[in-house]
């Protein structure tokens, strides 16, 4: 009795605050997070989105996961106030639909805000990924405190978040930050085609870096290895290996010549790069130096962010404690 | 006696409004403006800046055109309110300050607000020439209505205004759409030099084209003639002349990518081409062209300045409207 007296009385106390949910839905991973209204996050799950990726499926991987954590912490549904979920792909986060996601996902016209409310009973709130991303490094994490900054995810494509007086940029069709199609110096001036990825991201990119690797090995009558992994080859031109070190210089240049663009555009003090390929130390600082070389009084000072494939997930909790704050202002 | 009555009457009545000045400083003429505080002009004054540019030369013009406009009407210093002023350069609204201007002007931390406060006696406000004019489409042009959208100045140089949910973007150090620097496929990419136009400008820009043409003139052994201006550069084009032509394109193609990239970072539904080089018909239309070859979701309307060269001078009294209405709420 003793015991249970006790537990009743540990979520008792954390009932009258209310938790909230923080949903990070991936290309391959769905992660989720349990979190006090102040954003302490008292547990987490993941699963794999990979053969079941269409929305039902996925409502009912969130769903199964918040009971499983709200248990776990002996609390019940009634303890859950409020869901922040991020997609990747375009979001229209006032009516809280998943517009388009990439080809791979499938997503069109989602309504998944009001699908989490349905199965849930709470309010839901939804945004795009790499927008989750940049309030997540605005709040706990490289650009804390700042107001005015650009994340940068560069993974496989390349998108940016953009915080401007404290609030996200979204654009007039949710698609504010698509830089993955800029045109620089060293991307292709082809049209963009339908389901392939932007100029930028054809080079710069992760995908890019491999597919650069790969040509130059050709071209030079090179056996390469066709499984090599952008990891590797960040890695080889770590440990001295030229021809891999004026690849990766290769493809940060106009990486470099796209943050120069866009800082030229907003004049922001800080752009934060995050994503598997942007927070490699040795691309980091080719990109660094390739913007050094463009030198501005525009030019951002360019840190790498801290919360690594946290930063959804992170992103997606300050979402849901946002819209809690605000629902009850 | 009757007339006399009757011009006390008529100065009577809209001295209990008020009246606002417009000042548009250049880099060749001052124009000034003066305005009822509904922003319905109702006199102009138009005098040079060339070898009167230091600060106190142009301060004694603008005060000397003020007076002499009030006059004009039958009013006296007492019926002015509020002055906006533009110069063209790098402003810091907040104090009022001019910080630097093109190495021409030679302005460098004028307290340009406080100057004309001084010397008039009225609230003043101050913005650069290019936000000026982003306020003018905004408010009687192109952009009547829109929150969002980019005013683009093309002339000798090239310069964004950028109005996002119905506020000027200015940037951390007022720097904000200083897009003549921008580098894309077809612009230099040697670094940037002081004094020197941005590596965009050097192609794309009323002075650019130019260079452009004599580079090509020269390179196929040509005769040209030194004294060739931009207006005629786009006046053979129009008349069929295909090496002119094939110029403008040329010229055309980075302006549309530096659209095309902006676009991409803002997600604007529209851009105004202003200034006299981006409102000729010629290379509108062939940045235009360039710029649907791009195409992506995200590109603008691309629509040209109805506003001309009072862009500037409009936006000026809408300033000194705004500040004014500031004041008194």
């Amino acid at each position: 009795m003793q015991h249970a007296t006790e537990t009743i009385r540990h979520s008792l106390a954390p009932a009258t605050q209310g938790y909230v949910l923080g949903v990070d839905i991936g290309g391959t991973n769905l992660r989720l997070a349990l979190a006090s209204r102040k954003g302490r996050i008292v547990s987490r799950l993941c699963t794999t989105t990979v053969g079941t990726r269409n929305p039902e499926d996925v409502l009912r991987q969130i769903v199964d996961g918040a009971d499983i954590m709200l248990q776990e912490q002996g609390l019940g549904r009634q303890h859950l106030r409020c869901i922040g979920a991020g997609a990747p792909g375009i979001t229209d986060v006032d009516n809280g639909v998943v517009v388009a996601t990439s080809y791979l996902f499938g997503w069109k016209d989602v309504p998944l805000a009001r699908l989490l409310e349905e199965a849930l009973h709470v309010p839901a709130a939804i945004d795009n990924d790499v927008n989750l991303a940049t309030l997540a490094e605005g709040w706990a994490g490289t650009a804390k405190g700042e107001t005015d900054f650009v994340f940068l995810a560069v993974g496989t494509g390349i998108g940016a978040g953009i915080m401007l007086r404290g609030a996200l940029l979204r654009g007039k069709d949710w698609l504010a930050g698509e830089i993955g199609y800029m045109v620089v110096p060293g991307t292709s001036e082809a049209p963009d085609a339908p389901g392939i990825p932007g100029a930028l991201e054809r080079v710069s990119g992760g995908e890019g870096i491999r597919t650069v690797w790969g040509e130059h090995c050709s071209a030079r009558g090179m056996k390469q290895s066709p499984e090599v992994t952008t990891a590797e080859i960040f890695e080889l031109a770590r440990n001295g290996d030229e021809f891999s070190q004026s690849i990766v210089e290769q493809c940060a240049t106009p990486l470099a010549y796209a943050i120069h663009n866009m800082a030229l555009v907003l004049n922001v003090p800080l752009v934060v790069m995050g994503g598997s390929v942007g927070t490699n130390p040795m691309y980091l600082s080719a990109v660094r130096a390739a913007l050094q070389r463009r030198s501005h009084r525009s030019t951002p000072v360019l840190g790498a962010s801290g919360l690594d494939r946290d930063a959804q997930l992170i992103g997606a909790v300050r979402l849901a404690m946002s819209k809690l704050a605000d629902r009850q202002r």
